[in-house]
Order: C-alpha cells, then structure tokens, then sequence
C-alpha cells in the first residue's frame, strides 16, 4: 500500500533524495566513510556545506548583503538568538510582536527575557483562526525590531501579504514556508526557519541576515548563538549538524531541479486547494482557519461532528494516510503539504475525505 | 580495498549499526516513513529516546538521583551551559579550570564570559604534552565548581586519575572518551560529550547531571541551554536532533552486545598499545604526549623526520588509512581509535607504520 505521511516536521523528504541517502549511508563519494562519518573539516564536506549557502541564494534570490548562516538547534534556538542579538541595535531594549499562535507566543516570551515587547496584535480573541489585523500606527517606533510567524503550523494560518513598515528591522520565522512559497527576502532584517519541514530533517536552523545586523549582541550571549561567530567561521565554529546539511545539500538541488520555488509554490497552492475545496464542500468538514489567512501547507480542519475525528484518523491511517492528527493544543486534523509531500498525496486525502463523508454522512 | 577511518569526529560508526540505519532510512517500524522523517513526537520515537536514557544508566552505572539529558550543538554549546546554568550556584560567580588543549581553552573563555576564572594549571608550559601537576592546596574554596576534559583529542593526551577535591562539584567534559574508558559518573556533578566520538553522529550532547545542581541559572540563559527546561521536559523541549537519538540507540545496543565499558576500554588499550608500542620501538617515530598522560582513543606522533609526514599521510590514505592527519593546531598524525574502530584497524596501522619506517628509515 501507497502510504502518504502527513506529519508537520519532521516531515517527509523527497522520495528521490531518501533513495540517495540510502546509497551513500556507507560510502559517501568513494571515502569508505558514510555520509555523517566523515569529519566537517574535510573538503568533501565543505563544499557540500557551500553549495547549500549557494543554492539558498539562488532559490531565494537572496541580495548579496545577507549572509546564509546554519545554526544548531531548530527554530526554537533563534527564539533566543535573535533578541540576544538584535535587542541591543537600539538603546531601548524593546521588541514588537504579532500573535499569531503557539511559536508566534514562544518567540516573544523568550524576547521578553531580554527586554520589554510590546504585543501589537493577538490572535488570542479569535482563537489563532485568523492572521490579527495591525494598527500600524500603534507600533511603538524605540522597538529594535518586529518579529512575526509567516505561516503558523498549528492553527493552519499564514500572513498572504508580508508587512513592511517603514523603517523598521523585521523578523520572520519562516520555519514552515521557506521554499514553500516566494517570500521577498529584502523585506526582512532577518528571515529564519527551523529545516524540518521544507529542507531537510530536524536539528538546524537556516538564518538569512543582513550583514549591518551583525556585530552587535549582548556581551552575555554564548558565542555558538552568535550571529557574528557563525558568520565568522563560515557556519563552522564547531563541528556542525553534518546530517542535516547533507541531506538538506540534495532536497535543495531537488528543489531546484522541481523548478524552484515559484513552481513549488504553485504546486503547493494545488494541493492545499484541493483539500480545502473537499472541505468546503458541505457542511460535513469545518475549516479551522478563516478563508483570507488559510495556509497552503498546514490544512486544519475537523469532522463538523467532532466525536468521528477519531475514527476519521483509525480509518485514514488505515488508507495509508499517516500523522493527520491535529497539534494537542488544537485537536482535530492537520495536513501538511509541504514541497515533498506529491500532488498524487493530496488527492489522496481528499477522495478519502469524500468518501468517509460519503460513509458517515 | 578495506579501509579504516580514523578521523577523530564526526569518527566512524560500528559497522552494523551503519548497515541497520541503511536499511531504515525509507522505513521505519513499518511505519512508511523513514527514520528521520517521523515527528519526535510519535510513540515510537519517544520509545528510543527513553530507551537511550536507560541504555546510557546502564553502561555507565548513573546513579539514580542523577538525570540523563540530550541537548543540541555538541560539546561547544555546553561550553556555555555549564557556566549559565552552575556559575549561579555560589554568589561568587567563580569557577576553575584546568587548561590541558585548545576545547579546555574553549571552555574557559566562554566561562570568562559569565564570571571570574581561576586557572589553576595549564599545560602551555609543556606544550600540551601532558596533564599538568595541580596544585589542589591553591584551589580557591569559592568557586562553583572545577571543569576539566577528561581526554583532550588535539595532543592526545587524557587524565588517567580523575581528581576529586573534597567539596566541590567537577564538570567533565568526556566527548571523546564516555563509554571509551570507565569512568565513575558519582565522581562528577556534570558529565557531558558531544556524541560525535563514541556514540553517533555530530550535533548532539550528552549531559548526565546530579538532580541537586538544577534550577539555578542565570535569568538570562536561553530557555534551551537551561538544564533544568531539559529535565522537565525529558530532552523534548523542542524538536530534537531525531536523526542523532535514532543513531545514538544503535550504538548504545552495540555497546552493550560488546559486552560494555568494561570491554570496550580494554580493547582500547590493546589497540593503542599496538600503536604506541610501534612508535616506541625505535627512533623514527616520536610520540607527542608523554606516556603518564597518553589517551587510549587519540595516539598522536610525527615522523621524527618531520619532512617526511606528508608522504606518510599520503602513502597511509593510499593504503585505505584515511584521516589520519593531526589537527592544524599540531600538525603531525593522529590516529583516533574510538570504540567503532575494530582492533584490525590498528593493526593494519601499527603494520604500516613498520613497513613505512622500513621503506624509509
């Protein structure tokens, strides 16, 4: 049986560079060492590690005045790392955020570790089914930057139109959507995600930083969470991830090879479409975000009976549809369709959607 | 052709484990996914991650009231944690180290980066060639506790005896010889390694700490690099490094199929004396630490005829002894035999050094 997996990330990786992985675990480029057995000194791995510097520039059309950093750690990290970092640009010590959800939440509760924030906007009173709407005007201007969560995968919401405020440092968590969609890398100070979605398996961060940001942390942060050390020694300050750039190495010459971003994100917006059209089509599924803020790579819903999302789940696993089950902060189902995941998988789901509507509605 | 990696890590994996993650990496339990490609979240993953806590209590005899812990970044980041999280526990904020190579060198800067350092001996004076006499009278009574490396992969050298002055908490930083030796785990208030040497692939530590140290770090430490946060949430305050617990899990099976520490550190000193004893045997070999202090895992040397180490290195590579070239901070050879590296790997390096000294001497 054809088996999709669904789950959030770590998530599915392109069956084409699974394949190669599985070829090179025991001898990666004719060394007699695996590919995670070879020391991050040598030149094989290095110009591997290059080449994902390269290949992110190229795919995210990233200006020559941002650095590509590879950091340990995930997201979750950079929630430290970019207060510990971009707080002391101005005398204030103060950051602004949007609410958006669960990450959106630890993002600023780790700022306010380090300083004041001011919260210009929740989601909280709508239960996150929305991207909140910004008084802009309301936005204090002492703040060294704005963070926001471009796409939040537990509520299934997404910010469609980036925001730019004049003369503002922004900073985007993009854990979910980098690569999955064209995001405009010169809006952002800062553009970072956590890898285990889109480009590879869990453990490091991609961090896109305009060079002028550098330089500047508090004298306290620890020197493998500082932007300028990692920036210094080319991502490799000390032994890195090696896996992770490994794999990530093949899933972005996969990328491109898909046709890079622009195409994925079409694809992407297919298959979400199709899931969302299943959804919308009676009343038997409810969508969990609202139409205008809707993700195309997390797709939240519930049966509109909740008492069969069990049994929705028991009979999908059965089907082959694997990890559909909602983040235990939300319940219900979630299905992540990021860039991997194949048109063929989305289709899947939404005839066996049908069909159990068909069964038990 | 057999070759021998004997890159000091990322360093080779047991040859089965490899064998078993190859056959894994498309599928895992069955479960249509890959190994590294299911959420850290799913039953079967935190099933191996318990299983390497108990597996890691069992080899190295932990007593109970200490936690087993996994944390992102390998060593280097707990060259921060450490001070973040122990400084705190006198109001001094003093520690001590000694300083026996460059990552003890690490260690202490990034200490000297939170508080006040004493450092109460170094091996700068000998060039590293050995561990320094300590002079445990001078050890000022208000630190919050002693850091050490128990074995110091660049010069090869190792503390045969580990020190315990009465009253005070020792950190051990044991990255290239946990489960390479025995070591007693009560002796130690933090224990850590990065796992990249005899455990699994790089980017993850092992943190074994008494219960009674947690709780007390600094209000500035990033909720990540707080021990305590690791301890609440069973190293899952985050997406964690799922690839290295997955391998990690392997090795830790193999370890105990070795018939464990005790084994294994026999069988290292039996592969390094096969080297040792050959650079011994007649002058054209020199040997860089001092035999009081040599490791069993990391034998370093040089052709006594130093113009002659790049045709050594060359001619060993040719004949599939690959790595063997000492860190740039030294320069010469270095053979790291950790746990993996089966004894015919030194011996087939101990018969090259005798038929290269015979071809050349």
């Amino acid at each position: 049986m054809m088996t999709y997996n669904f789950s959030p990330g770590p998530a599915m990786l392109p069956e084409p560079v699974m394949q190669q992985v599985q070829e090179e675990v025991m001898d990666f480029q004719g060394l007699g060492a695996g590919a995670f057995e070879i020391s991050h000194t040598t030149p094989q791995f290095k110009a591997v590690l290059e080449e994902c510097g390269g290949l992110l520039r190229e795919l995210l059309h990233v200006p020559p005045e941002y650095k590509v950093l590879f950091a340990h750690g995930g997201a979750q990290l950079q929630f430290s790392m970019v207060p510990l970092n971009l707080l002391p640009l101005k005398p204030w010590g103060l950051s602004a955020h949007v609410d958006t959800g669960l990450f959106a939440q630890r993002a600023l509760e780790e700022a306010a570790r380090y300083g004041a924030v001011q919260l210009l906007a929740s989601g909280r009173g709508n239960d996150y089914t929305a991207i909140p709407t910004v008084d802009w005007g309301a936005l204090d201007k002492r703040v060294s930057y704005l963070h926001i969560t471009t796409n939040n995968t537990v509520p299934g919401t997404s910010w469609r139109e980036i925001p730019q405020p004049a003369g503002l440092t922004l900073v985007g968590d993009a854990t979910s959507d980098l690569l999955a969609r064209e995001l405009d890398v010169s809006r952002f100070g800062v553009l970072y995600a956590g890898i285990q979605k889109n480009l590879g398996p869990p453990g490091l961060a991609v961090v896109i930083i305009h060079e002028a940001l550098l330089g500047q942390a508090f004298a306290y942060t620890p020197r493998l969470l500082n932007y300028s050390t990692l920036a210094e020694f080319n991502s490799l300050a000390n032994t890195t991830h090696t896996f992770a750039i490994y794999v990530m190495h093949k899933v972005l010459r996969w990328t491109v090879e898909q046709g890079g971003v622009e195409a994925l994100a079409a694809r992407n917006g297919e298959k979400a479409h199709l899931v969302y059209e299943t959804i919308d089509r009676s009343g038997f599924y409810r969508g969990f975000a609202e139409p205008p803020s809707r993700s195309t790579v997390n797709v939240t819903f519930t049966v509109s009976d909740e008492a069969l999302n069990g049994t929705f789940l028991a009979e999908a696993a059965q089907a082959g549809l694997q990890s559909l089950k909602g983040h235990r902060a939300r319940g219900g189902m979630r299905a992540s369709l990021y860039n991997a995941m194949p048109t063929e998988g989305a289709k899947t789901l939404a005839a066996f959607m049908a069909e159990f509507e068909r069964k038990h509605g």
